[in-house]
């Protein structure tokens, strides 16, 4: 039995970042009006509230911990409940939504805190599954919140299908949610010992990272690595094998980690980056335990940075 | 070095697939307005001319051939050469371009033929790296025919940095070329003996081919591969492993070919199948060599599903 597939890890290294461990069930084909209609008709039916990318969460024992509320807390608490989004359904089969609240704005819910997607992933506020279920919801929510319109013909467009749609009453088009796919990468030098790493102008002191970019039209994943690559530090890449995957709520991309073999050594950075730079193994090692003696840090653990970065140094 | 990356298949499975091709280099973090004014102007600039899913093809001794035309050429075949989208440049600097022509009405250029994408890679009417750069062109152009209006605030917006970005002069939003991640794999039972094929309403009679499916918001590739299979078959999926992408210019799709072990049998299909059954590891020989009985084909040459399933067939 030597065909890959069956020497795979398992469960796959997607499994261990942050965001990916949502697991209701979405059952995409059966969306339609009358399902969604059903749905919200379900005493058990209860909603995360979202937008501007925050989350609302309660307050217990002074603590930011659950998303979920009934659709009446939704209402009180400014909640568009009128137009909300069909996740899925728990192994029960009670249904779970997200709808959006103008978050932005001062929020004064007594016993609820309005905290960004960021801050509840870093601190753990919530379960892998809640958190896996909040990329969801956020990603859906700042879909529509964007594309309110048709871009075909500029007319309002409607909502339909529990949010995973949305028509346009002018020309008729249908419009999807979006995913942008992102590569993100670790280069490994040819000799194994050393990875490129870069700064970003936006990245806190002190901290390194993978590189990354969108992918284009017209290229496939690899070809997304060494481009991206070359352009942000001058690294010609060779070999590359994908690792792991991540749902990215910022606002709805999917991160696709990475490894690249380095065809040269020679950097060379462009306007985008502050630096980038070689690290050896003993660096990284000191950086994923946080003693690295000038400070340089990585990206939060559940990062898929981190998991590219680990991975590769524990092996 | 056991490291996983330095076993890697290179060239990477990604290069055998149709529409991977592409070797313009993109110098993406260049394109603004005055590199796009300083390619157009470039005497030895290049188009291609697409729309409506058909591009035009040059006939040289009855065949269709050459795609790239001059400007001055574009012109007078009708193509909207004020809006060029700059696709890259050769390895001399030439640049190439795409310009979209309304293709879907009577075109009546002497010694030109209007052929559909589909046609064209299925017939192999271009070489591999314009294959490459037409899957870029067609994507862009299709997406600009889509998004002519901000869908945040309905707005006409305007093509700017070479056809990279649209930007709005009513809320001043930008907007960036959509890619749709598709999820497409090949399910192989827990023997390693068989492989889940289905037929979708619109294939050609007799053709099975792999499952496939848009990934969603909040889900990771392998999630997706396992919702979309459990969905449209009813099979349940463990181990995931990827396997190559694809650019898919029908409009911008990106395809990520992945392989799943089967942890269950039984098939229960959904509406949207017409069939979907296990395949023996003989009868998937005689599909791929075009000799079975039942004349049951495989998808043609170049598709990432044939990529998969010949790849296993032969593993």
């Amino acid at each position: 039995m030597s065909f890959a597939l069956f020497d795979a890890p398992y469960p796959e290294n997607s499994s261990r970042v942050g965001f990916s461990g949502g697991r209701l069930e979405r059952l995409s084909e059966k969306r339609d009006e009358t399902s969604v209609a059903k749905a919200v008709a379900d005493e058990r039916a209860l909603t995360l509230i979202a937008g501007r990318g925050s989350v609302l969460l309660q307050m217990i024992n002074d603590e930011p911990k659950g998303m979920w509320r009934s659709f009446d807390d939704a209402k009180i608490l400014g909640a568009q409940v009128h137009e909300p989004v069909l996740l899925g359904y728990e192994r029960d089969g009670a249904p779970r939504f997200a709808c959006f609240a103008d978050l932005d704005r001062e929020y004064p819910a007594d016993g609820h805190a309005v905290i960004d997607y960021r801050s509840v992933y870093i601190a753990g506020y919530l379960n892998d599954q809640d958190l896996g279920s909040l990329a969801q919801g956020a990603a859906l929510i700042a879909w529509h919140q964007s594309h309110q319109f048709c871009s075909r013909c500029g007319t309002k467009s409607k909502s339909v299908d529990g949010g995973y749609k949305r028509v346009c009453p002018g020309c008729n088009a249908a419009h999807f949610p979006r995913t942008d796919p992102v590569v993100i990468m670790l280069i490994v030098s040819s000799d194994g010992d050393g990875v490129l790493l870069g700064r970003s102008p936006h990245f806190p002191d002190g901290m390194y990272s993978c590189l990354a970019g969108f992918v284009e039209p017209g290229e496939t994943l690899e070809h997304a690595v060494r481009r991206e690559t070359r352009e942000e530090s001058g690294i010609e890449v060779g070999r590359v094998v994908y690792h792991a995957s991540q749902p990215w709520p910022f606002p709805y991309s999917m991160m696709i980690g990475m490894y690249g073999e380095a065809a040269s050594a020679m950097i060379k950075l462009d306007d985008e980056l502050d630096d980038a730079r070689w690290f050896s193994r003993e660096e990284v090692q000191l950086m994923v335990a946080g003693t690295h003696p000038q400070g340089i840090k990585m990206p939060p653990k559940g990062a898929i940075a981190w998991r590219l970065v680990e991975d590769w140094v524990t092996s």
